[in-house]
């Protein structure tokens, strides 16, 4: 048993554990104390790129700026590759995610949550010398069917879901994925709209959409630590508020329904047609 | 007081309920470390049903697979009367209840709800014979009328709101009410759809619904325990996921919109149009 | 260190403390061990307005007294100021809040809000004298435009952002910014519809309304304290139930739809078209 004098710290060290309760960290009151909202995103077009100045630019980078905004307080961006940002939440390095991350059950049971602020579709990039009589679903789940996917993402689910046959190549990002299918290392990419259509607009001549719906439709929520009750009462009571007003709406169809943002990317990575 | 020998182990206890916190027995981590989802469920056509060979099917055993799937752990499934599922919930004998359990005032009171992944409307079922010249809501609102409901269901709400003339008998499964209908015990039911509809093809002659529109729509959802928040949160993001996937509404087409189903049920049970 | 005669009550001390978690105030169980769920409102046409007799009526009123009667406790309405609501709440004078309070970033950030029950338009009323000739959003964002809102609002916080060149009054309560833009003292309010609406119908000759379509759209919520899971999740599941059996929306057409309720009011309060 401890030595008496011991007690009174035993006694205070108890009582700190108590009343600090099974509170998560990277709850809403920590991002409000520590005056920095601390947000992890991936490159992925058109959610989040790099501008020619080295800028963060894209839906997502306009969605963390604005609720930090809205909280009152600075934006932290941390980028990094897709499939570290789940470890990162879960080490604590970062409050929540934005990064159009789609809202999955295998996700779901090492992360929440918020409501789904986006939806999207998920469909197939084919290269066109390599597929081009291939037009069924089932004509790609084949031994012989190379598919590639970013690593961890929902596309990465649905392709081995739909495909369990082919052969799945799970790639780092997206520029690695349209580099396997340009040059023909894989038949084809399953990834979130709109990588596949914008590829199909910058090389009609190497490339196509076989369908014309998307294989499947997911929903992007805001992930965050399980147990931040209250920062996910708050990111779904901010996506009811900026959804209604027309402020998501209105992002959506600038980053998602126009090409116009093109000009502030890198010149190489600006996607034009193809010279016929 | 405690003698000081005892103090450690005072300590000890102390500290372990510290540690625990206020958090819900049932949640998902407690599933996730058993490795084994015990859902509670009760038999209602076409949500849960004997097959022949004695196995559990219908929408809710398709939906209570799928969710044992997506969360990488075994499915344990209790069959019981529906008024037992709540206390079920509470004694800690179930994590979750998939039951076409309506969404109601009462119910919330006591558990928790994930957000509603199924809709129903609620009917009635009139004995031909009993009730033939009967066609407004009014008419069924008189202390002579009797009407069947199963016990602690939303159609028992809907009956005492509704009909609070009326005699309403509380039985205890949608057996027991078509056969009070049936054998004129009764002049008539309130059930959820397709329960009316099922019993109107099947026995033309004798029992008739008077009403095309269902007289309330409800919502089902998930019960879980109060205070299962990290469950609910899981639950909430699945429902997104297998609704915008198409999952959800295909396997809902299937039970409620066709009766395929219906010749893996045993002959007895199988609704056919009776012989003119 | 405390003398041993104490040790017993420290451990009581501490050991209730752990017991009691972090749970908030005003939750669920203590509406219920209370047997009063008490709710703020605030007065304004027509979610809550004082009756000729004296009496609460209006949206919000039968609202909150179809949610005690659910719940099976009595109801205690607190009216007050609107800037009032969300302090009471954080004092524990209250349990909820409901009183058409707009779903807002800033808001969110110091009380949690059940799901949206309700939406409603913002726009303006304008002085017909003064604002004869303006019907462009750009032709209030001056600095010579005064603008009244009630502080506080939602309403207050669209004035701030469309217009930050124009001078805004904050005033206590409708009835004053009705009169500031009648007698002059400002061109315009931004206010919630139905306010405007109301206004010009009362008085075409000296007020208009220049915009067909809100200027922006809101989603009203129940406010309630942060960390008060239990009655966030029952109010959610209230709202879904009181949406599908259609008595929300029946109510809604009664009070925002209809012009029947005027004959409640005391005579001076009621809306009539001026004599032309």
């Amino acid at each position: 048993m401890p030595s008496r004098a011991l007690l009174p710290v035993i006694w205070f060290w108890l009582l700190a554990i108590c009343l600090a309760g099974p509170a998560a960290a990277n709850d809403l009151d920590d991002v409000l104390e520590r005056g920095t909202l601390r947000v992890g995103t991936a490159l992925f077009s058109p959610w989040a790129m790099r501008a020619e100045d080295g800028a963060l630019i894209g839906f997502e980078a306009e969605v963390a700026a604005k609720l930090a905004q809205d909280m009152g307080v600075e934006l932290e961006t941390a980028v990094m590759a897709f499939d570290q940002l789940i470890p990162a939440l879960e080490e604590g390095a970062i409050d929540m995610i934005a990064a159009g991350l789609s809202i999955t059950p295998r996700r779901a049971l090492v992360i929440s949550f918020s409501q789904p602020y986006a939806t999207s579709g998920i469909n197939m990039l084919v290269n066109r010398e390599l597929g081009e009589t291939l037009g069924n679903l089932s004509d790609f789940n084949d031994p012989s069917a190379r598919i590639a996917v970013v690593r961890d993402t929902a596309a990465s689910d649905v392709a081995r879901s739909l495909f369990p046959e082919a052969e799945i190549f799970l790639l780092a990002n997206e520029e690695e994925v349209a580099t396997a299918v340009l040059t023909k290392r894989v038949l084809a990419a399953v990834a979130t709209t709109p990588f596949p259509e914008l590829r199909r607009l910058a090389q009609p001549n190497r490339v196509f959409v076989p369908f014309e719906q998307p294989l499947v439709t997911t929903g992007e929520g805001f992930g965050l630590s399980r147990g931040a009750y209250d920062l996910k009462a708050y990111l779904d009571s901010w996506i009811v508020f900026r959804s209604l007003d027309g402020w998501l709406g209105d992002r959506r169809d600038y980053w998602f329904g126009t090409l116009a943002w093109q000009s502030q990317l890198p010149p190489e990575e600006r996607i034009t047609r193809e010279s016929q």
